[in-house]
């Protein structure tokens, strides 16, 4: 039995209890080394096992192959799907027959930034990975032209990182095509975790703030405003 | 104080713990009628205040006024951003300067339902509500437009009402101008409730399936696939 589970953004209070049942009923607990530090003290009698970045195809088949013989839990930060190991592991799944797969949903980054922001995820809303590790960039500019377009809030994942420093300001150009500079846009890091940092800003000062890939980007639509200092989309109940 | 509170979509094990312990805090707790039922046996010694569809606005207003002297938590399904109460709670705040407001994150029904369907959700992703109560129609066929062109896996929320049999039969229409009629969807009913039930099946199949209010419907990009009767949606990692 292998469960995929969210154990949602930073801190444990963002775990559903259905993760946490999932957790204690595994016998081994398999993440990324970041994800099991999070964890590690609450299941200390657990069994881990834990690899780095980019070894997601070797963990996820590790956690196919002893769910074959026992429960397991593989661990993935908010929700298992986005952007997780949800998908990889049906994927792979064919190979071992034997493992049932059940997804266990966390609170994805998005909603749990968004919170700390105020509420800008109101209304009708795209999320969209900068990362073009697996996604070609062609791809994502045109997801991030028919986001602005459609006037969705867009939420950013993976902004940044060493090799891609300028992503963010070429993302916020694109979106500046189809939106004024004025736009209310934010950004949250380190969500639920020590060191959470949180702004709000317009899309034109964004397109010039260096963000890092712990870091989660909210551009508003044409209606959402600053009310108090927090990013707010309105759904128009304010005015039936 | 006012908390408001996302929590999940059906069962409680669906609730994180920061909201179970938002819900234990408050000495008042408000919402719509069967939200309110879904909970109430687990805090049966909280005062609870109870309003009907429709009456959004109303049920802010008394929470706001009651945390200028008391804890207080209102309940949303799901996420209380996405299509729930906290935009409007910052939206009427000024009328309540005294009553600090917190959002507590759900998951909501997007990532509860995909996780019945498989993993629909591993890449960039568009949501939708088809409701027109609260947005133009004319704003809501355009972002279908362009989440289809976009090829983001899309999900629709308030997919049908009494008045609006064929919202459903109309959005995908506008979606096969973009997609192939093979383009793999699904949809869940009742998500973590009793009675809950999910089907996998074609984006021509949709186009002439009726849903009622309680299902989240889920349209695929380019990419999702069937694997052994689930719904996912690859992310590049199987090729790695």
């Amino acid at each position: 039995m292998l469960y995929v589970v969210g154990i949602g953004a930073g801190s444990l209070g963002g775990m559903t209890s259905d993760a946490a049942k999932a957790l204690s009923a595994a016998e081994l607990i398999v993440g990324y080394t970041k994800y099991i530090e999070l964890i590690r003290e609450s299941f200390a009698e657990k069994e881990f096992y834990t690899t780095g970045m980019k070894q997601e195809r070797e963990r996820v088949e590790y956690a196919l192959k002893e769910g074959e013989k026992r429960t397991v839990a593989l661990i993935c930060s908010g929700d298992p799907q986005l952007y997780g190991m949800a998908g990889l592991a049906f994927e792979l799944s064919s190979a071992y027959p034997d493992t049932d797969i059940e997804v266990i949903p966390g609170v994805t980054a998005a909603f749990s930034g968004g919170a700390v922001l105020g509420s800008p995820l109101t209304n009708d809303l795209a999320v969209i990975s900068l990362s073009d590790l697996l996604t070609p960039a062609e791809r994502i500019r045109r997801r991030l032209h028919c986001a602005a377009e459609g006037d969705f809030v867009i939420v950013l994942y993976n902004p940044s990182s060493k090799n891609r420093s300028d992503y963010l300001a070429r993302a916020c150009d694109i979106i500046l095509e189809h939106r004024p500079p004025h736009t209310v846009c934010g950004y949250v890091r380190n969500i639920g975790r020590e060191g959470q940092e949180s702004r709000v800003l317009t899309l034109g000062e964004l397109r010039d703030t260096a963000v890092d890939m712990f870091t989660t980007v909210y551009i508003g639509n044409s209606e959402t405003k600053l009310i108090n200092g927090k990013m707010v989309t309105p759904r128009g109940y304010g005015n039936v």
